[in-house]
């Protein structure tokens, strides 16, 4: 047993989840000082101006000003709000169908026979029924659901509250307009993080009750809230990166490159659209994503942990080892995040990147304290692990190392992805500059970049897997993982940060404010590019040890001994498993294309039927191009979404375990490097288009300005890239993680009925 | 023992050999009636015009342009000589040095003792010493490397003296050029698969005068034949990729892009180092590597049979399966040219890509009678195949099969690679349509196609692998990759069509010829893109199962049981294995992108410093071009070409056979996918392209003509898959199946010596 008492753990772990969620409402609250009224409330817009004409710099139009935000931020709010409840009305009855395929496939396991049975792992013990573990694990499924969209939804509230409130900041200074986008941001990582962490506390208390001492059962069926959290990411992801690039890409091609007109001007019609899809793709997706990773990496490591030494003594501390980390995660970044907006202050445009940066380094250098920390005194000094039928012994520093590994790992991954999509560094001012010569040269660069930028990346991920593995088996894998999502309030915190940052310069656009304003926005909204990659690669690099958690629990559960590549059964899965990655991505990529096409022909049948809306006399029919990305996003996201979902059934149950083994390695394998190399060659498009517009250096300016033969050129490699960073590259994550966790809940299923092909022949 | 006697076989594999080097000398004789004389000889001059006379259909300045032509002709073959043999010279001295590594590390793994073992294999009987190995390995190594230069060699001096031919012919007829390019290509087809043969053969005879009964050591030796192969393809590959695309990449962005002047205009300073780069590139490297996958798939498939029932009961017959095989896809191919060049005749345009497509189906269809009449003649009716230590038992119609479905895999892919990139079909035209919206979207689309055209390939792989390995292990595997490269005098003849019509195009526009004859030439041109990248699939598709080859030759050598995906040394192996192709493509993209770069200066700066040279009255300097395109690729060459030869080194010394195994695994599994999405990716611009060039129908008229908007974009998707089909692309097979064979020859010394790191831990 370890030092800390299983009472001590119960009060820990909701005490930790409670302070994340009380910091991330503080935060709130003071994003909310920031008044944003539409001119009906004169009491409050009489305080908001009292408070500005302290400060303000260019306080022009105050109160035409400050109702126009109000006005955009309330469309952006109720579009999105809107697209959300219509996508999560659809998920609603696919969570419906898809716990009943659950329910039934896992109840058939034992022919729904109510009896208890000898558990698996522990023989000599009684288990609980399989029909239990059917309901349960459906019922997790649902909370995992649910508390997916939860995070999603809160996400996209307050980004969108702040959005408004960060352009009215940026009037006053670029510190102050950071500090908002960035305590938004905050909100949505802390919220997230806590909120995680209590569902799946109280869920697993709650079916202790009923579960009692059969700790196997326990934890099976949790794993069916990492499948639920999952599930939503997926069409989350997938639905909101359509419709974000389709309206983004639909918004460009005639915006910017027939009308030249610029980015966000309330004369395009497909403005609304884009905003909003920052708001459902970049951060709801984003959210979801990440709820999931971090749900199904907790429950990869409990449910190895429940075959192991932990499980069969019933040390709930030890147990609870993987919850105590990511509630040590809440505070140590509650403490990372005063760094940022208590203690030093935005004063020019350079100090931003090096500002986020900085986080990420904080949290990484006092979360490993704090991870020494708990492995001394929630885990017992030894304790044994379970490694694919044999047992192997671990000592708490073993799991110190494999935890610390992931999360410095995760720190690897992300000054990468920032060395590579930054336009402070060498990549992306080659990028930038071989537009001189065109746009195909500026893809072919950009393509080889994103190609590059996996190798860092990849040698991290190899070296924590080896030797977390080495140390711990699949739990160190698992553990590993949830290391590298400790910090994940800070991650979302910088994340989250960008796509609030671009549609603040977006509002500033369409309110009309001035040139200034606007270049503090883009300067924003620069880092914010850089951020949002790291985020995405953080997304990637956690995915990819999630996911081997959790093909290790798989494994470990369908009772596979060895994944023999020599086996024809496990190669051809292999084979077929890295090949799926490209059919996600051509399915994703051709429909952001197809709507994009349909986006481009409204826009443009407005700008040629519409009197005056050139002229900005006539105002656009923005809820067209909503109701396009919408129906679109809603309609595509099923073909991508049936292959994920249906790939790990159809392998399962007719080529057998092995080769779903060989199915989920290989995706694996594969689909990381696509995924890291599309997120970093999307991000650096956008960043070299924005090099070349901010001008900010010799080089810079020989290659612009804004219409020049060079810009032209990068506009072109970055709506190429806006599919890949923002669609397909981000989805993959989810492909590997899903198809894990899907095959790790049929596990029982597959294992008992799985292979009828083979059986056949 | 099957029917066929040792002496028969003695006798039919050379005089299948002799047959196929007779038949391309025919078809070069042929070829040779076409005149091209620069004006010195007046009598053949005079002999060609009274040929001529009687067909012709525009014989405007006939004189003149046969001068012409000629000139250009001896311009772009004296380029290419003069690049291969510098491109030689360097190898050859790579070759002295690797080879010598061979030596040592070979010869080190029994410390250079020159006394007999017991057989690794068959512990039994007394074999020769390592170190006798070592030495015949190195001298196959030599033989494999000259065999392989020599193709490349006499590829390029065919299709240089065919490709005026081909031009001056497409003045009579459509037809007529037609069957000039065909029988040139059947030319380099014929020699290349004779001659491999040819020298395997020869070299196994002289190696049995010292092994005598030791037919272990024997075939181990021969395998390094394979290593030599692929080492020159590998470079011919790169540098050839690199040397043909920085000149047609500076070509195109200064000519077509800045001038506005048409493809392969004599006033571009870049058009003869693009041409000479079709011949070196397209030509030479595609032999070399065709040539590589012959010899691997053969050493691959003769090393599993020597360990195997054969090997012991010293069936030489039987042994020589794989070499009968490829002396039966001889004169099968011999049959199926015959349709095309002398019982239909092209009178339409329509009719080239039929009749193309027609070969690859009569050489199928012909090749399943002879497999199965080689299968019940060569081989005895039951045997038993090494496979991974135990022994497994095949019957001699299990052979059959997998021979034969590698075969029709192959037709599978050329099929389906053609739909994906040939204008006739949706994909390409939805494509082309993209490029109403701009390049963008062309992009877009186009990569999304290439993500596409992966599954059915994927898919053919698979079933292919799974049939024959449960039919006949590894020897299965080996066997279908022979199948699928037994109708390569066929599959290179339609290959090397492609580049000798593209010439053909480029020196009728550059002799000044009509606009008629142009047309013609493109139609030839544009199923040559198709048959270029039906090529490359079966290059891609018989690589994947090459390797798949070696590696289990590899695994079987090194002494391994299995290859455990849950053994974190085998994983982080996959891992890092599936990342080389991506850090490879970063590689060579790069290089062509930088060569590029410096190629559109020189092209700028002549076009700008050269009085006269956009008028026409001016001579450009073509040969700093050459010298630009041969110094970047001999440069640029090298970190891609190290990174795959010393990858398996690396990882075999320091990491051990078991991750080596995980690396070539991984990348197998990943490199297959980015190869046939790359090359599939860059035809289909390509083609796309010229379906808006050419109009041949209502939708293709509405997005052209030349210059419109949609065809600039076309353009740029054009310039952006070059890189991708002709240099990145194909070079993944050869990095797939050189790492293979680099560990199968190096196998037993890290099987002594290997793992060096984890030994230290």
């Amino acid at each position: 047993m370890g030092l800390m008492s299983e009472a001590l753990t119960q009060i820990l772990i909701p005490l930790a989840a409670f302070i994340g969620i009380g910091f991330a409402l503080l935060q709130w609250f003071l994003v909310s000082k920031v008044r944003v009224s539409s001119g009906s409330n004169l009491v409050s817009e009489y305080n908001d101006k009292l408070i500005e004409e302290d400060e303000q710099e260019e306080g022009i139009d105050s109160d035409d000003v400050v109702a126009k935000c109000a006005d955009i931020q309330k469309a952006i709010s109720e579009g999105a709000t809107s697209f959300l409840f219509t996508e999560y009305k659809y998920l609603g009855i696919f969570m419906v169908v898809f716990g009943a395929i659950i329910f039934l496939f896992l109840g058939s396991v034992k022919s729904f026979s109510t009896e208890s049975e000898p558990c698996t792992f522990n023989k000599e013990k009684i288990c609980k029924p399989a029909l239990a573990n059917a309901f349960f694990t459906t019922i997790a499924f649902f909370l995992g659901g649910l508390t997916s969209a939860l995070s999603g939804f809160l996400g996209m509230k307050i980004a969108t509250y702040a959005n408004a409130r960060t352009t009215l900041e940026a009037r006053k200074s670029i510190g102050k307009a950071f500090i908002i986008a960035f305590r938004s941001g905050a909100v949505m990582g802390f919220l997230l993080a806590a909120n995680g962490l209590l569902v799946l506390y109280i869920s697993i208390n709650l079916f202790k009750l009923y579960y009692g001492d059969d700790w196997e059962g326990l934890y099976e069926s949790i794993t069916g809230y990492g499948l639920g959290g999952s599930s939503m990411a997926l069409f989350g992801r997938v639905g909101g990166g359509i419709y974000t690039k389709a309206a983004d890409v639909g918004a460009d091609l005639v915006g910017k490159v027939e009308r030249n007109i610029p980015e966000d001007d309330p004369r395009n019609p497909a403005v609304i659209a884009d905003n909003v899809g920052d708001n459902v793709g970049d951060i709801a997706g984003m959210g979801s994503d990440l709820f999931g990773s971090y749900a199904e990496s907790s429950c990869a490591a409990l449910f190895v942990a429940s075959i192991s030494s932990f499980g069969s003594s019933h040390d709930y501390s030890a147990m609870s080892y993987p919850l105590i980390i990511s509630s040590m995660g809440i505070v140590v970044c509650l403490i990372t995040t005063l760094f940022a907006t208590d203690m030093f202050e935005i004063k020019n445009v350079t100090e931003i990147e090096p500002s986020l940066k900085r986080q990420l380094l904080i949290s990484t250098v006092l979360m490993t304290v704090g991870i020494a920390f708990v492995s001394f005194f929630a885990l017992p000094s030894e304790f044994t692990i379970f490694d694919f039928g044999s047992e192997k012994v671990v000592k708490n520093w073993h799991l110190f190392f494999c935890v610390s590994i992931g999360l410095w790992a995760g720190l690897v991954i992300g000054y990468t992805t920032e060395y590579y999509t930054s336009s402070a560094y060498s990549p992306v001012q080659e990028v930038a500059d071989s537009c001189k010569t065109g746009a195909a040269t500026n893809v072919i660069f950009g393509l080889a970049l994103g190609y590059k930028s996996v190798i860092i990346p990849i040698f991290a991920i190899a070296a924590s897997i080896y030797v977390s593995f080495s140390l711990a088996a699949m739990y160190g894998i698992a553990v590993a993982a949830l290391g590298m999502l400790s910090t994940i309030a800070t991650g979302l915190a910088i994340d989250a940060y960008g796509p609030i940052s671009d549609n603040a310069g977006g509002i500033a656009e369409m309110a009309g404010m001035s040139h200034s304003i606007r270049e503090r926005t883009d300067a924003l909204d620069a880092a914010g590019n850089t951020t949002a990659a790291i985020g995405k690669g953080f997304a990637i690099g956690s995915a990819a040890l999630v996911s081997l958690a959790l093909f290790g629990a798989y494994v470990s559960r369908a009772g596979i001994k060895t994944v023999d590549v020599l086996s024809p059964k496990v190669f051809i899965g292999l084979l077929v498993g890295a090949m799926l990655p490209y059919w996600f991505s051509a399915m994703t990529m051709k429909s952001v294309g197809s709507a994009a096409l349909k986006m481009v022909e409204e826009v443009r049948r407005q700008f040629n039927s519409i009197p005056g809306l050139m002229e900005g006399t006539a105002k656009p029919d923005y809820a067209t191009c909503v109701k396009i990305s919408t129906d679109a996003s809603l309609k595509e996201m099923i073909p991508p979404g049936a292959l994920v979902m249906l790939t790990p059934l159809i392998a399962g149950t007719f080529f057998g375990v092995e080769t779903l083994a060989g199915v989920l390695a290989g995706s694996l394998v594969s689909g990381v490097q696509v995924a890291i190399s599309a997120s970093n060659t999307g991000g650096a498009w956008d960043n070299a288009k924005k090099y070349i517009e901010a001008g900010a250096t010799e080089h810079a300016r020989s290659l612009g300005p804004k219409g020049s033969d060079a810009h032209k050129a990068a506009v072109i490699g970055d709506t190429v890239g806006d599919p890949l960073k923002d669609t397909s590259g981000p989805s993959l994550n989810i492909l590997i993680k899903l198809m894990a966790v899907e095959s790790l809940v049929f596990a029982p299923f597959f294992a008992t009925h799985g292979g009828l092909l083979f059986k056949l022949l």
